[in-house]
């Protein structure tokens, strides 16, 4: 599984860093989903190798503009670029109405189908491109929520040793118990696939966060999660000063619950613009780091615009920057 | 008079060029005026001298996409920066209610009022910020209109070789009469300003086209103006093959319009992604260049994103490209 960051500021943009988008992908697949798409989208997949055409979903966790007021323009270039392919997008159902009218006031026809799935009636996981896609409802001004991206296993690994044990020659058996059909050996033994097969590995689990002020929220989940990319807009001591109004995290309260969650990867992102991205600049980004370090004893990462992160089979996360530029 | 381009792409955004955008103001003044706003105009502005706060007016020139989408976030990110003085809003009547839906869906609430005027309805000049605004219709798939931008010259100088010649000392007196007072000597004699300052000089005049298939609507008025703004999206060739369906212009129509009108200074603007930024890819933007020099002996322009330029009061324009990052 690979996600790249497309934007990780608060509300507006800044010269490094845009607002909210995330684009997520199996390594396996060409097909891509994108995690909102604030206004600017569509210009920083330019800095990717993803294509329009090739996006298969969008999912959206909540209708505040910097997270959704970039969806006209990037179906419109979508549209411009020749796609006749549907899209899912799965949205609060706000959306919907809203697109339609941009479209409409715009006088633009998109030649391809939005297949709409109100997020707030998305009760039980669906499949969605290569991911089995689970919602969890968060604490904000408006509601918002989390998407869970868990892949879905189907390749299971032959158990070699107890078939050198059994004395089974390699050869064309092994291919038919691999792919789950039971042998009949030339010595009469009959052997079922199931008894040859390792148990499927843990399937990957991803969470994206949308805006929430409560992370405790993602609890449960979190300690089943690989990953979990949450916002932190602040740090405490900002959040206490701006008060309980814009409902959103400060580092402190994230890394505590994924601290007791046992979450091994934690991405932070979302910093209000107030942190300057340069380290010579007061108050910088590295003041929400060491907040979150304090209580994080996992691997924390803080998203950068156009980080480029894989998560590998064995559930180990690293960044592969070198694909953007 | 100022102007910066914000973006000088059809369409969809490229790596280099940035949908529609070109902000305007008056030398003397810090406040300015927007002509267009395609998604990523905000993030645009980040590199400019301009700030949101001094942002007096939008004019939008018709309702495709790529020339209105970044209006919702831009006037979200003026709300968030604080603002609360009104901004005047030019535009096709269906961008207000479109604007309206926008910020009744994201659940935002703008501290500040647009006051709006129909485009379709501005028969006659207004004026706006520094400038007295005038439109034109022009002809595209949709209505699309051109923008005037008239300066207002009240200033006028001192006939100083009169005053020398009938012997009138420099003094209080000299600025009485520049101020339009009436003057009377200690020697009796009575002096009328009129008579005593020079006829006013032209005021300084921009056109900014939107999107035009037919250049020659603006023959008349580019005769008078110092600056044509113009929308070049292909070269002939490419225009020929593409067809009349997106009405839009080739270089030479624009070029051979504005020699026959005598203008002085041509930019041409909103480019085809087809035509590479660079010069080692084909076709590049000096197809389009050279199309327009073979029919034009004015002083042309290809805009790029982020050229500032400087219209002074001689009527002679410069490239002061310094003020951006």
């Amino acid at each position: 599984m690979e996600f790249i960051f497309l934007g990780t500021s608060s509300g507006s943009p800044t010269k490094q860093r845009n607002v909210s988008g995330l684009a997520l992908k199996s390594s396996r697949r060409k097909s891509w989903c994108l995690v909102d798409c604030g206004e600017g989208t569509q210009h920083q997949l330019l800095h990717t190798p993803l294509a329009l055409s090739r996006l298969s979903a969008i999912m959206i966790t909540h209708v505040h503009g910097d997270h959704c007021f970039g969806l006209p323009g990037l179906l419109a270039s979508a549209a411009m670029a020749g796609r006749t392919q549907p899209i899912t997008v799965v949205a609060p159902a706000a959306i919907k109405g809203w697109l339609e009218h941009s479209q409409q006031m715009a006088e633009t026809h998109l030649p391809f189908a939005l297949n709409f799935i109100d997020v707030s009636q998305l009760n039980s996981p669906v499949m969605i491109d290569a991911f089995e896609i689970s919602t969890t409802a968060l604490s904000h001004r408006v509601p918002s929520f989390a998407y869970g991206f868990a892949e879905v296993v189907k390749d299971r690994a032959l158990d070699v040793d107890k078939l050198k044990a059994e004395q089974i020659p390699a050869g064309a058996h092994w291919g038919q118990l691999q792919n789950g059909q039971d042998v009949m050996l030339e010595d009469g033994r009959r052997l079922l696939a199931t008894d040859y097969l390792l148990p499927p590995r843990k399937p990957r689990y991803i969470i994206v966060g949308g805006d929430n002020d409560s992370p405790q929220l993602l609890s449960q989940k979190a300690s089943q999660a690989d990953v979990l990319i949450h916002e932190a807009t602040y740090t405490m001591d900002v959040a206490d000063r701006v008060g309980s109004g814009p409902q959103h995290s400060c580092a402190k309260q994230v890394a505590e619950m994924a601290e007791q969650s046992g979450l091994r990867h934690l991405i932070l992102t979302h910093f209000s613009a107030r942190y300057a991205y340069s380290q010579a600049s007061q108050p910088n980004i590295s003041a929400i780091e060491n907040e979150a370090r304090e209580a994080y004893s996992g691997q924390l990462f803080l998203a950068n615009d156009l980080d480029h992160f894989r998560l590998n089979q064995l559930g180990e996360l690293s960044l592969i920057n070198q694909t953007c530029d």
